[in-house]
């Protein structure tokens, strides 16, 4: 970049792109401070430059040809916001091969080929933030590199996908039905019309696979994180786990254990005072337990143009100030050696159980016996008053091994007493 | 510094310069990696050397001479742990005046004499860093620093005071008193032998004045800070204001209005919905709105020696990283304008109020008048059953200018039925 100026080249000009361009806009001059240079939005591909764009840049800005920005030596930074896997990928590759620095708010293209992206970075000593890619604009990344860096990271527990967050929020405050708040959540914007990423976890497991490798400094492999959707979670069970305590929230939980690393996304049973149980709506937070600093949180919006903006133009001031220095980056995450992941089944946990069984003189003890027999404990038991003939009974356990778990449940299934196993949740600690 | 190796002085080895010790004695393959360079604890201040240390240091590096850190010009660096203002601010000084980067937990001396050091570091080429000075370990300065650099920051509510926040947690959990909650704070480590600094709310001030100058940008006195403790504060209060939807927190705001800045330090009900309600015990939170991110909040352990000990080492090895290169920082201290603080008799609040009055037909009409005729509207009401002839009664007001609120408390202060006003508190929108 010259003395003065730091020339953007912006790769798609969506939501998060018009949030960065205001942000940029509003902020001109005390941005430009804080970067020590100009930032200038130099240009922008997208698709079609006759839309018109709540932006106010010159028309000669747009183009439709990635290579005008690409191979314009003038061009310092490329910042991505194209979102999915092709051709932002190989756009970023292009960039950095050209030395480039780049910002992206790519969560996909950062869990699936992050280690690819951070070694041509590395290899071209350009560099690539990517702030944006987890929790909107809510500082992660940084934290985790910087922030904390005098600690051994032994936990990360988020809930970092606002769509599920917002839904189990309404089914807490409101009693709704699962189909109820999902459709709320649409008519409000806070899921999409195809919202199966979100509700089946792999939204978030995609952004654990990013927190987890630079908490653990390891690299992570998203088909390794054990996921879990929140289709299962109904009404009664938000209200029973609220009777014992608890509130029910999706979890994206990374632990370091002595044999490998534990990664998994599922409905989990929150006791009401720990401070994730009182992230509500749409927000998200990060809760991270490291060997010195003991509990940290960081709570915000996880998603939305301007949230999101932020998150990309911090970068950008980041990447204006580091790129004429010669200092080195304090994680170097390609240096980061492959994750052993447990299989969840090795796990230990406490469950959260709730079925119909006949209300018949014995029930219970062939319950407890199943129970026994595969030496799971119980701490927490609710049976009221049946319907019909059928009692419903929630149970909670002490921690006990998943597989151990499971076995016990293959007895209480084959119990003829029992009808129906309506819900099976994990509880935090 | 030598390519391979980082040499500290330490002034101070307390609680927190133990914890520093630990973590650089635990983590040290891994801190070097992320520094760049080999981190020595080379030589440490101590008033008697002989005292046994749980550090494991030979006996050599002990020093009881400043100077022999200060003026030993193969100290990179310098991390003050002492605390109060002399002879700390003289030996920072001195050491930036050798273009020594400092490392500082010192809040009193950031909250004083900041700006000073600030600009001695910028004249020597220095640097000081001072993320451990507030929140313990909760990373906060870089954040506000950094990561929230694309915003313009319109308001920071913390919770910075772990004393005050622990016994207001027990009387609310308990239903203690504030002075069994005080002695059990004292008990478990959580409030000093005197506890004025933390309970009369300056040591939340300094912390404030800390925030509120890299939130703002602007110089600020801790003067101009209007502070309110927590010694009013009755199980009565915490019981109402449950009952209304609130907790009761020691809140330190800032605020950017249009007239200038509004720095406070006051027990205020805050919304049972709102994150900081749910921040308990010891901990430390402070929420942030920027105009971008919106809200984010910054939660975790305000004090302790690792977590304190886990924010110096990330400074020490940010100085690290930082030392060699030629990057600017991306917010200059040093620029800043000094702050125009707003008296806090223009700030506008909704106020809760409890008093006693004499339970006789007129008396609610005299209030109500009182309040009417200047113009403060109410919105909410509590009158319990009445005692031996005295009704107990809770209000809160609608928005309205503290003058102007002040100017009803006369007036319902001069009525005969009124007996007397325990209680105003602030409340938090």
């Amino acid at each position: 970049m010259s003395e003065q100026k730091l020339k953007i080249g912006l790769l798609g000009m969506g939501t998060v792109g018009g949030g960065v361009a205001a942000i940029l806009e509003r902020h001109r001059e005390a941005l430009s401070e804080k970067a020590g240079a100009e930032l200038v939005l130099e240009r922008v591909l997208v698709r079609d430059p006759r839309r018109p764009r709540a932006v106010d840049l010159p028309a000669e800005r747009f183009t439709t040809e990635a290579a005008s920005i690409l191979h314009d030596p003038s061009i310092d930074l490329v910042v991505e916001l194209m979102g999915g896997i092709e051709p932002a990928r190989s756009y970023i590759l292009e960039a950095l091969r050209r030395g480039k620095y780049v910002v992206t708010a790519n969560k996909d293209l950062m869990a699936r080929h992050g280690t690819e992206l951070l070694e041509e970075a590395q290899r071209h000593r350009a560099r690539i933030y990517y702030e944006a890619s987890v929790g909107g604009g809510i500082p992660l990344i940084r934290p985790l590199k910087h922030c904390l860096a005098a600690n051994r990271i032994e936990k990360v527990i988020g809930i970092i996908n606002g769509t599920t967050n917002y839904i189990l929020t309404r089914m807490a405050l409101e009693g709704s039905s699962f189909q109820e708040a999902l459709a709320e959540a649409q008519a409000r914007g806070f899921a999409e019309a195809d919202p199966a990423n979100d509700l089946e976890g792999r939204d978030a497991a995609y952004k654990l696979a990013i927190i987890a490798a630079l908490a653990f400094r390891r690299r992570i492999a998203v088909e390794d994180i054990y996921v879990e959707g929140i289709a299962g979670v109904a009404a009664e069970d938000i209200r029973y786990a609220r009777e014992l305590g608890y509130a029910i929230k999706l979890l994206a939980v990374g632990e370091e254990l002595l044999q490998g690393l534990a990664l998994r996304v599922h409905p989990t049973l929150v006791p009401a005072t720990h401070p994730l149980a009182s992230v509500l709506h749409e927000f998200n937070a990060v809760y991270v337990v490291g060997d010195a600093v003991g509990e940290v949180m960081f709570y915000g919006r996880g998603a939305g143009a301007m949230p999101t903006g932020s998150a990309v133009v911090a970068d950008i001031i980041d990447a204006a100030r580091t790129m004429r220095s010669r200092i080195k980056d304090g994680i170097m995450e390609t240096t980061f050696a492959p994750a052993s992941v447990l299989p969840v089944s090795r796990l230990v946990s406490r469950f959260y159980l709730r079925l119909q069984a006949q209300d018949r003189p014995g029930v219970f003890a062939a319950l407890a016996t199943a129970f026994g027999e595969e030496q799971v404990s119980l701490d927490m038991i609710i049976q009221k008053r049946s319907e019909a003939g059928t009692a419903e009974i929630v149970l909670v356990t002490h921690d006990v091994i998943e597989e151990r778990f499971n076995r016990a449940m293959q007895r209480i299934e084959a119990c003829e007493a029992i009808e129906t196993v309506n819900s099976v949740f994990r509880v935090l600690e």
